[in-house]
């Protein structure tokens, strides 16, 4: 049973207070037994109760809830590195989707990986994503597109989530693309989903969420809702990758549909802001994707004055967010989203959480809650991400246990 | 006298050919003796000088020339990241200075600072730039702004490039702002600019360039000729600060005195890149300022069409810039600034140092240049910049000596 003693700054970032209200406690201990947090406050006040418990030395620097990455694509095969170029010199992503690049040439490359490939080079990025300080990972199927291959990427979440000391959460995204085998006919697959997909995923309990890529090029706002309906029947909650690339109701939809988060929305209009603020749908942000398909990014602020929760997200996949660099997301966030600091930090933590119906037990550093931590090697929020380094991760902690350390003194 | 064996991918990065040569050569070889490189070419071709030389396995990976930051203002006292909030919220770089923050808050830091404490600084960000590939570095004073002070910092340049196994290569930059103690009197602190400070630092050789922050609110272009015209005479070559802020004629001055660069640019009139051209004058892009200042970003495209030769620099101060991540930067020069990975590679290396006069010695992998390389865990620039890690480079190599090396299998 480890107390971590000697933390210059902890940021414990419980909910309350709005999104920049961190709620830290200066020199501080965290103690956890087994996966769960058993006290935080003052280390002058360290109860008696944990006097047995083996110290750790956060060594002065600031400790933070584990970073919460709630929208990837994680398990992909093949790269896109070709379409970088491409975008570098002007062509949008639809122009690429177009020519037979984008999302279904991932398609491609991920129905000829084996599950065991897919788990392996996933199961690669949980291990760097961890040097980061992140602890909870959304997974996103969607380069399947047929009833087996949605489930074997769903499937090498599950496994995943049972090999590695990391949170991971599914989400079911088969309305991701209209396959090549369904040009044509929409509907078609519109009902494979429905009918086929949402059932088997619900059957074998793979996935906690349902997203669709609500966009003029991909799923019309009516395609969405009746998705998103069989969904909740079957028991996914809905999340929607919304008003990317054009405004087109995505933010509504979700509001309507109490979505627990709508992502994206670099072009939300200020009904879509007012419906999800009054419907309590998270917004993510997402600015790799922003940065890497050349596009304005979101102005958070709009959202946050709106009464909106941001939380802050890398996006991770092969074409639009080759990066999964949360921090990184987080510097980007407030350079071009406009959050300061301690609002992306909450974005990254219990907002994130929160967009993943996790707030009870993940994303803040309190009693009961789940033993994830970070050692960050800086005096608080606002310095971390200022002075923005490669690599400013000392120490992760997921679900109690040390996932990575690193002697720099 | 090590051979650098096992190369997947060279980038030589030699000059001719435009931005985007690189002159790759696959499966390569690199053989060096002491601080210069002897060989380099098909790994097949190695001629039978070198088979005593020592092998040193690059694992398949990229060799590229030391990375050559050719803008920074690394020597500084204390921070400013109470600045990076105000900026978030919307206030700009010049609202900032006129409450007193800006330049002349790290003026005072620098100044309370012993050129011990700088030394101590900026020599640990020379080993973190080191982990980075960065083999070459160009340092600004500008923070000292009496002839005290400013020889102050050039002293731990000098320092520096006599203890760091790295290029240091050092400007002056007295006119980067008013100091204080001349306000209401611009002719004064101009004249001392001229009569006391450019005869100090060219009689103790502390310095071979002279920089000008030409801008509104620093120096004017008429201001900026007469400086870098006393600075010429005394053997300092100019740079200039120019069109960042607004489009006041710093390329097209940078043009008139040719200049070795003109920097940032990110407002510069079609006529300055003209000139620009003509004379052969490095445009220097600075895409972590315009990021931190939340200013447009430069786009290279028109530069690099209208013939300019364009380089990447981090531009790594405490103030618009406080990130010494050059591969960072080039990841941005990229995505915001519209170059491929393989130009942005020139521009951080043989342009950067044809940004410093270098281009003789440095800045490319041929025979009689210095030993300064960069083993990337990437096939190639275009993989390495799109899928951007916290870090990829696996070891470092500057003037024959390895100055980092990390086992990461
Ligand atoms: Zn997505
Ligand atoms: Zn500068």
């Amino acid at each position: 049973m480890p107390i971590l003693k000697n933390i210059g700054f902890l940021a414990t970032c419980k909910e309350e207070g709005g999104q920049g209200a961190i709620h830290p406690i200066r020199n501080a201990a965290v103690a956890w037994k087994e996966e769960t947090i058993q006290w935080a406050g003052k280390e002058t006040n360290i109860p008696d109760t944990y006097a047995e418990y083996e110290p750790v030395d956060a060594g002065g620097k600031m400790v933070i809830p584990g970073l919460i990455d709630c929208h990837t694509h994680l398990a992909f095969g093949g790269w896109r590195s070709d379409e970088f170029t491409m975008r570098v010199k002007g062509k949008s992503y639809l122009d690429i989707a177009k020519t037979g690049g984008g999302i279904l040439s991932t398609v491609r490359g991920t129905r000829n990986a084996s599950e065991e490939e897919l788990y392996k080079k996933a199961s690669s990025f949980l291990e760097k994503m961890s040097a980061l300080g992140v602890t909870t990972v959304e997974c996103k199927s969607g380069y399947g597109l047929s009833v087996k291959e949605e489930l074997k990427i769903l499937r090498v979440y599950r496994r995943l989530s049972e090999t590695h000391p990391m949170h991971i959460v599914s989400t079911f995204l088969g309305a991701h693309a209209i396959p090549p085998e369904y040009e044509g006919d929409r509907e078609g697959y519109i009902d494979l989903v429905i009918e086929e997909m949402i059932p088997a995923v619900s059957g074998e309990d793979l996935a906690e969420f349902c997203d669709v890529f609500t966009e003029e090029s991909a799923f019309s706002v009516r395609e969405s809702r009746r998705i998103l309906f069989a969904a909740q029947v079957a028991g996914l909650t809905p999340k929607i990758h919304a008003d990317q690339l054009t405004s087109c109701g995505g933010g509504e939809l979700a509001a309507e549909l109490k979505a627990a988060s709508a992502d994206h929305l670099e072009k939300i209009s200020d009904n879509g802001i007012e419906a999800m603020a009054d419907a309590g749908v998270v917004g993510v942000m997402l600015p790799l994707a922003s940065l890497y398909t050349q596009e304005k990014p979101l102005n958070c602020r709009k959202l946050v004055e709106g009464g909106v929760k941001v939380a802050v997200a890398t996006d991770f996949n092969p074409g639009s967010a080759p990066s999964y660099n949360l921090p990184l997301a987080m510097m980007l966030s407030c350079n071009q989203g406009r959050l300061t600091p301690e609002e992306a930090l909450k974005g990254a933590t219990i907002y994130a959480a929160k967009a993943l119906n996790r707030d009870h037990e993940l994303g803040s550093i309190e009693k009961g809650k789940s033993a994830d931590f970070a050692v960050i090697n800086a005096p608080n929020p606002n310095f971390w991400i200022y002075h923005f380094q490669p690599n400013d991760c000392i120490m992760t902690v997921s679900k109690g246990e040390v996932t990575h350390s690193e002697d720099r003194k």
